[in-house]
């Protein structure tokens, strides 16, 4: 049993080459480029995770593992093009350093890789393992495009967002952890609980995350608090204080997110605090906190063999929301 | 044992289906847009025949063919992309009709139903068939990555120019003839004949595209001629004019090429006919042609099978060139 920051060093390894041919040199240290960006890489720990939930590590993961990093380099690579993003983890993105036609091409040679790299496992498994890698790359497409529609819209419903980041970004965390058991040889029933933990750990990350960004200790986090106010971005607490304001407070929000008032940030802050957004946030990211560690203990398998998963919740989710 | 003709109409049939869920309607609608304009579907049918060219048809034959449509549609939503294009047989192209974001991520899902349906095919060959689809559409992109390059460059040798198109357009020929054999059960030698028949036929087809739009009766084939030399595209006729010019004519093409006169198309026509383009291009194509066929004799299989392959080659190169 490895912890995750075990398979997260171990993984860092493992993905620390080269993916990509040479010649035509710009389309490939494109494709490169943001796969050397390094990182946490969770999303393909948490397949070797799901893995060795279940049984010794099966070496087929690291294969699949490998492609779930491509796919998810290829979504950022593709999702900077269409929010027209000029900087990620404070680098150029593909498109800024290389343009965007070869950065579109270069997120789609990503994802061929991806393919590629699935391609290599045990033939009995390929099947199950490429519906399920499939169904998710088409449900985060599904996220982005809802994302970029909600951004259009002046209302949204928390079901509707809820959808959208669980789209987004959750079913990857899903459907990693998903992969790795099934590679692993867990029955459905356990392949079920371990999807449902991943998927509400995501969205209790995403609250978490939404939260921070206005209510966080910038010490801590080391970013200025507000940007998501500053960039109109529909998060959790916008949804959520567009649903709770008074009739005075939803005329004063939308009057901010119109115009560019140099108090935006603070004047929006104090709305969310009047309506009590921050305490609302803490309580929604505890209930699906709650429910992710629900599946994780309805998962039939002794204790011990959760625990690197347990930690591994409480790593992401125990910061100050 | 079927032609192309009976082929084609069997699969557009079978092709004509939603091939998306319906929510989120525009990312799904846009995804589905280019599959409705219907065509010959060469790229798919030849996946049939390189099956049928081995054994009676095997049904994954029909997932692999589908792939292989969704795949060529991807690379055509993506390459309108980048190429600002505005329309495509006279319609609207996927982005000009629902907007850049939603176009790039409908052809992500079409590059993931194109492996979604491959998924199905029998299990034992599945490696096989993602090896080469996956280095098939790498190619393919890099074909890509090399025409928008070589847009923007001066001089583009030929040899650069069979390279590049050989990439873009005649690897898919060549690996959906593949494709079909591996599922038919073809021994490594005929793949190999069956993939340069091909990529030959690819080449000498693209030759043959470039000399009609110049060279073409506009009569037959529906369009003014001259519509490369008035996008200033590379083709194979610009490429070699600028090898067999005479100081004064390379002069004088490049002073078309950076300038809008309004007789350019004669101007250029007439340049290429002095340097004996036509002649060239004609050359070069019953050279590739018949390389192509000399592939097609030396695959070990009785004659009879080889018909329809032959009667498609001489169906798509029997023009005036």
């Amino acid at each position: 049993m490895h912890s995750f920051q075990d398979l997260s060093k171990i993984f860092e390894e493992k993905f620390n080459i080269r993916h990509f041919p040479v010649h035509p040199k710009l389309l490939y240290d494109a494709a490169q480029y943001l796969l050397t960006f390094g990182g946490k890489r969770i999303r393909p720990v948490m397949c070797i995770m799901g893995n060795e939930l279940v049984d010794e590590i099966n070496p087929d993961s690291w294969h699949v593992a490998n492609a779930i990093e491509l796919f998810h380099n290829f979504t950022l690579v593709h999702d900077d093009i269409m929010d027209k993003a000029p900087l990620r983890r404070g680098m150029a993105t593909v498109h800024t350093k290389f343009g965007d036609s070869t950065a579109l091409l270069s997120g789609d040679v990503m994802l061929v890789a991806a393919y590629e790299s699935i391609k290599n496992i045990n033939k009995d498994y390929l099947q199950r393992i490429l519906k399920i890698f499939n169904t998710n790359a088409m449900q985060v497409c599904e996220g982005q495009q809802l994302d970029m529609e909600f951004e259009k819209r002046e209302n949204v419903s928390l079901e509707e967002y809820v959808e959208m980041i669980g789209l987004k970004t959750s079913v990857l965390l899903a459907s990693s952890l998903q992969l790795g058991a099934v590679l692993g040889g867990a029955g459905m029933g356990n392949q079920q609980h371990l999807y449902d933990f991943g998927k509400n750990l995501g969205i209790a990350y995403q609250i978490q995350d939404d939260y921070l960004d206005v209510f966080g200790d910038p010490g801590k986090f080391g970013k200025k608090p507000g940007g998501d106010i500053a960039s109109n971005k529909k998060t959790f607490l916008l949804i959520q204080a567009m649903n709770a304001a008074s009739p005075g407070q939803l005329e004063e929000l939308h009057e901010l997110l119109k115009n560019n008032d140099e108090n935006k940030i603070d004047k929006v802050t104090s709305i969310y605090k009047s309506c009590k957004v921050d305490q609302w946030a803490k309580e929604l990211k505890h209930k699906y906190f709650a429910n992710a560690l629900q599946h994780l203990e309805d998962i039939a398998v002794i204790s011990e063999r959760k625990k690197p998963l347990e930690e591994l919740a409480h790593f992401l989710l125990d910061r100050e929301a």
